[in-house]
């Protein structure tokens, strides 16, 4: 896994933006050069958890650094990005799906259960959806979110995104605007 | 590394309470119980992120999960903790000495720049520090922190600490109660 630090040149943030663009780049990659450039304005402060791996044995070669030599990725007990904006704690999790409506098995209950923690303790908390099809991303706040998935839904269709959520415009710089349509959804 | 859940017994908490007591108990573990607490009767929802990890090669033998084979420990670019506290983002870096003064060598400066720009956003950013052969804990403000840094002071003895921070008691549960003295601090 990269890690990315806070001040890439803006020819990245360009060109793995056109490779967005042509459904080359992984919806993360996006998500996470937009934070970057959010980073790089001072807009917000927003990064994504590293993976969570159980180290099992590591290896300490002369002269080397310690090398891992057998570990295991492990279930994230929480969501994939946090940080603050506008003064405020924001939480979501990334999700992408090749369907035209987003299918809650995509989504552990954990991570529900926490976006719904955060909500309680009044930070931002949504899903934000990249539907691959139709190249479009949806943010939905987690209360609409769960409520249907307690009244008892398998999925959630995009039409239902474009009432009960905020599309996020995919652009130039940053790759996905999505600070715009947090500002829709809460402010 | 483990990854602690949501909801320990509080059996769990005891226990390892005693071991920090008698100095057997790792900080870090200390904290995270005390999170561990902290989530189980809502008051705040803070976690320790992740190692971050560099994976290289990666094994998928038959009928057993992934196993990564070569990898190497990253240097974090932000800080151990954050979450929030109070309806207010809150991020930490903890830190321990076998001193009596803290050197502002323990900590890098990718670190006190995140807690810099975290304060400019009005979140909660500190650093809280184990004083092991005491057995006190501190928390001080990334700003008076910074401007000791910025005078040019190599330490920070514990006697600055009782004056510009705010000490956290060591207790039976949650461990570490440093809540309170995020209170004392900040509201």
């Amino acid at each position: 896994m990269k890690v990315k630090y806070p001040y890439p040149s803006i020819n990245n943030v360009v060109k793995t933006h056109h490779r967005f663009q042509s459904q080359g780049m992984y919806f993360e990659d996006a998500l996470n050069l937009s934070n970057e450039y959010y980073r790089n304005i001072n807009k917000a402060i927003i990064y994504k958890k590293p993976t969570p791996i159980q180290v099992v044995k590591v290896d300490y070669p002369r002269r080397s650094k310690a090398r891992i030599v057998e570990a295991y990725y492990q279930t994230a007990s929480t969501t994939d990005y946090n940080g603050i904006y506008r003064g405020k704690y924001i939480d979501y999790e990334a999700k992408e799906t090749e369907n035209l409506s987003f299918n809650f098995k995509h989504i552990s209950l954990h991570q529900m259960q926490h976006l719904a923690r955060i909500d309680e303790q009044n930070g931002l908390a949504f899903v934000i959806i990249f539907f691959k099809k139709v190249n479009r991303v949806f943010l939905i706040d987690i209360k609409p979110f769960l409520k249907l998935y307690h009244d008892g839904l398998k999925s959630i269709k995009i039409a239902d995104f474009e009432v009960l959520g905020a599309e996020a415009k995919i652009g130039f710089s940053p790759p996905i605007d999505y600070l715009v349509a947090v500002d829709k959804l809460y402010f």
